[in-house]
């Protein structure tokens, strides 16, 4: 589907949901899924915003029809340590650098907003079969001072956070938001 | 239709949306754009959590079959100075009692989770034609020393924090927020 902008998405977990490989949503899930079983954070996805067009009430609620919404928050949200947590995740195919138009410009907004209002706001990339928690200030500032339509992959190595996935955890990022926000490692 | 423990919800946005009132998630929805408006806070109802069953990517991503699904969280989350905010609007036809079965198991949970990581987790209950913030450790606690599945009106007169509809905001709720969490006022 198109989306305003010409930004293409597609819906792959619907339909291709058995024969796909851990992608990047896959090792967030359940990392957010063993922080609530350890009780260390209260993070979920977001349901993907649908408008339903149809209803058939007399079997039981069955959507007749409905179509895709354009996101204009990030994917995921909770608490961690009493603070709010907002970030999306983004998996990058290209290698040199990571096309801005990934980010809707809603989601921009959102995300000055949340940092304006004291909350975290941050993308997890994947890229080069890496993963990096890059910040909101970092997005902000490369668009605020760049006319490139991309961020740089050595930027991204720059800036970036370097996550790990981790067995039985999945990709920990608790410990990025931990290093950078509370113990303000600077990588 | 039915969701397990016999919970009826029916969702007359689909549907009736021309001809019904002013319900307690319009005016709720109403204060959320104009908060964000006037960047006070950034609060948003949750997209209503959809399973797809079927989509045509050939006519531009329509979704063919979906059915609605019990929601485990509350319907309103964000961020308000800083802090986590996540609440559930619930309208009440009884007059005397407010019947513990509106919420589900894994809300209640969800709500004591939310109090031990440090957010602000309440209700917003509409009855007899007034509105309360009723907080999430009031909730517990009557849970937790009562045997009655309701609760009665007078508790929530006695316990609740009365919210006032004003023209322009509507269901002003960020006062309530406010007095009950920054300033202690006991209502």
């Amino acid at each position: 589907m198109k989306y305003p902008g010409n930004i293409k998405k597609t819906y792959k977990q619907v339909v291709n949901y058995k024969n796909r490989g851990m992608e990047l949503e896959d090792i967030i899930n359940e990392a957010c899924n063993y922080y609530l079983e350890m009780d260390l954070a209260i993070i979920y996805k977001k349901p993907t915003p649908i408008g339903v067009v149809d209803v058939d009430y007399k079997n039981g609620a069955v959507i007749n029809k409905a179509y895709f919404k354009e996101p204009s928050t990030l994917d995921y949200n909770g608490i961690y340590k009493g603070k709010y947590v907002e970030f999306d995740a983004k998996e990058c195919h290209s290698k040199t650098s990571f096309p801005l138009s990934n980010i809707h410009e809603h989601q921009i907004k959102h995300i000055e907003r949340i940092i304006r209002h004291k909350g975290f706001a941050f993308l997890i990339i994947s890229m080069n079969s890496e993963y990096f928690i890059f910040k909101g200030e970092d997005l902000l500032d490369f668009i605020n001072t760049n006319t490139r339509k991309s961020i740089p992959y050595h930027i991204i190595l720059e800036k970036g956070y370097k996550l790990n996935y981790k067995y039985h955890i999945g990709l920990d990022y608790l410990k990025g938001i931990e290093d950078i926000y509370f113990k303000g490692v600077v990588k």
